[in-house]
């Protein structure tokens, strides 16, 4: 069956590196290694030259901060120390000095709640600029502006040239870009923060990629900061799918050996079991489909979503609150990081 | 492997009665009728007091409209011309009088925008209450009145306490009530308006059923007016699942007859086939899982999905935009039914 | 002149009732005293029952804090803790116990930005009833709900109807009620918050004057905080040509006795003199017009403004962010006073 | 007393050059025409580089168009056609051509209601530059886009310099400039639309003047459509004191001949009267004051209230639905002067 499946010119709408990352890829350009402080997890992938070729992401470092629920007030106070540490971090090693100025970019659609990221963040950002062409700034903070661009369909101007007219007009020694993002897996969705200094491609994760913003085209550091807001209905229907056969060998696992029926099928940590289906388990259970390879599934879905316009981009119903926790985390996270003078008291 | 399956306890979260009929209930309190208006499809479901053992939804004439897409502006206006014939119709089947005072309430979080329908459609209804008292109402116009409950985590106060209050305290001849609700499928999700006299539970859209508003609490005629703005991720695969099926389907049919490879498997319609999977195709291509009933196949879903949290509630990224377009027609369908004076030439 | 001056049924429009107190007045049933907290000035008026005939307004308390810019975090800080100890005092002497339960409610019309700083305190009010009701309250935590009536022009029905109908429902041991209010002077405009017992008139601050929001309405107490955030152009006119005096009189004061021209006249703070204009000057400066009283010459400037409709009620341009910094001091101090268990890290 | 005042370097804030006209500065380089449309009043005032000199404003043609209440239906309607063809008349008279392209910029700050009409203004615009460049515009439709570059306390840059940077980048035919106002009289705040040919100076409304915006600055024709949203406490007073000297010379002339008590003082509409005070009135009724010419007592006024800081800039409570209105009928005229092909059915 695998045969009728056109597998041409499709992938999965992603800009989340660390999801690309694959244990056959190690050794050829691309590192990753990662890290548990509390129950956050921070994953850094590095991506070399070489990797370019293999994953086609730009090279460069990814942190990849995933967390639990930000509108928990402790939760956000951890995930915001971590945010800040990693963004030191990407800028100390993307050579930024403690003087150097700094443009600070919101993309996406400010009346478009999860495309509205970085417009949010945008409002919590500290600038300077203004206060420095006056004289007028304390010790410990840098010069640091801020742009909002706005999308395509609202000013007619492509969002790449707005920002190139911007830049040569703030002339800045380096970038900040902040946008919402699509994500590649469920569990990603408003749970993840991408740091990397690699710049990105704006609005790719709306489906219309443009552009990039990064070192290449203007010659100063991007740092680009993301949250996966949005996925397609082929992911969702892709990681349960694969949910889905964890469950089966989890159950055949546990069945097997207690001969007990199930208590609680509703609460057992099924992820944790390390046993895979096998070909004849996988075939029995979910018949040729269970089988194709990952690459030849989601074609499959593709297949049946596309046609019939279905394969819809969601965010998830709560979105109007955890985009304005995000949107705090990541300004306030950036306004510490830029300005060692900076310590707001509320 | 079904056996292993526990069934009891879950029932699809859906407000969308339409999707609750089957061709089998016919004839036992339950009766479909559809017609198509252009591309508008209008279904009336009538559910008996003996309908409502069969599926459990609480007697009435259920009218739904299904349209395409609402933020074009042709289509706008011809589904707003059937919005307001059903709504006309509705009413006068509940025996509601060119002189009645009606209420309209608009359930929901304003703040939260795929559940803020019920106040946005509420910012667009016309109020002549208060010019009654004052004796200053033109011919043509009603008397009505609007409140916006917000929900019980804002206020601390129970909806439904809240609204006996209001409607002690306005006595109004019948109430109008606007909310969002879950979706039953993919394809509804704000792509459908429910016109209902047979009331509504307030919050049933996101998982919290509370008590209902209805003809029985209140002892006038409850008009209910609903969209579905959000779906779950179990929704969306086992959508996904059965559309795969007739796609499966579609292919051997198309396949075999003309042993000629697709040319285009992105755009092939393949819904308009008659043909059903067998159920040794259904197990070939899809193993046990592919042979389970409907219920079966939801409660395995629900099994995968609820243990490690992810059968999210999601809204398409388009909500903004599509919520303030549904707020509109809804507002102005409502204006142009209860006022016969009213002509908005803006 | 004066003779022509119609004085009859005007009075002009404040809420202020510190601003209605008059040193001919006291000992004749109402009192004032007054205290400065840093460069915060907190003033307590108390008119008992033989005070009302005198000055129109309630008996009771009126504790008035006088402050300067609100969006200064650290005076923001510290009129906030003046606030909390007002508030803490005024529910101690009307008899509210610790475990009394409250419902907050904010007039005014949300989308109004002068008028919406009810519904801008609700936002931040903390509620707990719904959580009571569900036994999942920690100690420290009173019942509280929340109540955002809105404005008769948009829901068609009374205010004081539908806040009758939700005290009925809910049924709490107190209210407190936030509302933008009238200013008697410029000076007063969004720098003043007043804390009373007396109650409330609902929409007294934009002219339509309706029934009393106060325990004789309820039976319960009535907890009234108002900040003035208009003022109308006969105000501003009436008190500038009462500083026009001032600043003459000190002029006259100064140049008199030093016959130098002044260095800098916009910048001399003319307000500390004692010195008062003689009739003799108020006329030979400001003619007939500088010898009216206080009540002819606001008639004046009525009949001035009236007929041509120009008496405007006016706001500061920069009422958004003040509104919003103003309704986050309200509603947080409400906060703390009612669950000593609120300690708010972010 | 005259002579103590200080009168240099004052000037009251305004942009409306309409009130910069004086009779007597006719024929040296100043014209003024005006006409009446039903009750809306349309005025031309022509700066010639003569005329500059004296008035202190560019060299153009100024429409000024004064209505009554926009948030009247039919009078909006009656507003925007005037609106319409004033805009039309002077893009014709600064020789743009149907096909010259447009690069439409909303000045301001649009968290601040009163200073948001730009903003406003933009959010009702049509752009089609990105659908120029894929060749996808219809008949009809220019080439146009739109840009907010919001407020420098906002982005940290000067708004000159971003709109500098965006010229270049867009390279418009020619542009739109949209602003709020300072007003130079009670009576047209929000009741005024200038149209001109002569630019704009950014922030002049609300007395941070910086660089202008004009065709000596961009080599391009650039339109400016403003409206005073805001006045000044100096203003008001300055106004009232006017409107006094009026109704007394009004009152003289008609209590002196009847010998009868006023019956309705808060009625007249004593702006009829051709009487003005004779210097003595002034002097009797209203004292040394009285008969100070106009700069003088506009400095008396700001040294009243300038050094104790109650200059007020305000705008009227009504702000929030007003502005609304004005962007909408600024950005629907811009729509169909520049869009021979825009015709909205809604």
């Amino acid at each position: 069956m695998a045969h009728e499946i056109d597998l041409k010119n499709y992938s999965v709408r992603t800009d989340m590196v660390v999801d690309t990352f694959d244990a056959e890829v190690e050794n050829k350009g691309i590192t990753h290694t990662s890290v548990n402080i509390g129950d956050i997890l921070v994953e850094d992938v590095v991506v070399t030259k070489n990797g370019e070729k293999i994953c086609g992401k730009k090279p460069g470092v990814y942190k990849t901060i995933t967390f639990k629920d930000i509108t928990d007030k402790d939760n956000y106070k951890k995930v915001e120390e971590v945010v800040i540490n990693n963004l030191k971090n990407v800028l100390k090693s993307s050579g930024i000095k403690d003087r150097d100025t700094c443009l600070i970019i919101g993309l996406g659609n400010p009346k478009s709640t999860p495309d509205s990221l970085g417009p949010k963040a945008i409002d919590n950002v500290l600038v300077t600029r203004y206060l420095y062409d006056l004289g007028e700034v304390e010790e410990g903070y840098r010069n640091t502006a801020s742009f909002i661009p706005n999308v395509t369909g609202v000013t007619g101007i492509e969002t790449k040239d707005l920002i190139n007219g911007i830049v040569k007009t703030v002339k800045p020694d380096f970038l900040i870009v902040i946008d919402a993002l699509a994500s590649s897996s469920i569990e990603r969705v408003n749970k993840t923060i991408q740091i990397t200094d690699a710049g990105i491609l704006p609005g790719s994760g709306v489906g219309n990629s443009r552009e990039a913003l990064n070192k290449d085209t203007y010659k100063i550091p991007v740092i680009a900061i993301g949250v996966p807001t949005i996925v397609d209905a082929l992911t969702i229907c892709y990681d349960t799918f694969n949910y889905m056969k964890k469950k089966f060998s989890y159950n055949i696992d546990n069945v097997d050996s207690s001969k007990l029926k199930f208590v609680d099928s509703m609460h057992q940590n099924y992820l944790d079991t390390d046993r895979e289906l096998t070909k004849e388990e996988e075939e029995k259970i979910l018949g040729m489909v269970g089988t194709l390879d990952d690459e030849d599934f989601k074609s499959l879905l593709l297949e049946v979503l596309s046609p019939i316009d279905y394969n819809l981009m969601v965010t998830p119903k709560e979105i109007d609150f955890v985009i304005d926790k995000l949107g705090l985390l990541i300004g306030n996270s950036i306004n510490k990081v830029l300005h060692n003078g900076y310590n707001p008291t509320n």
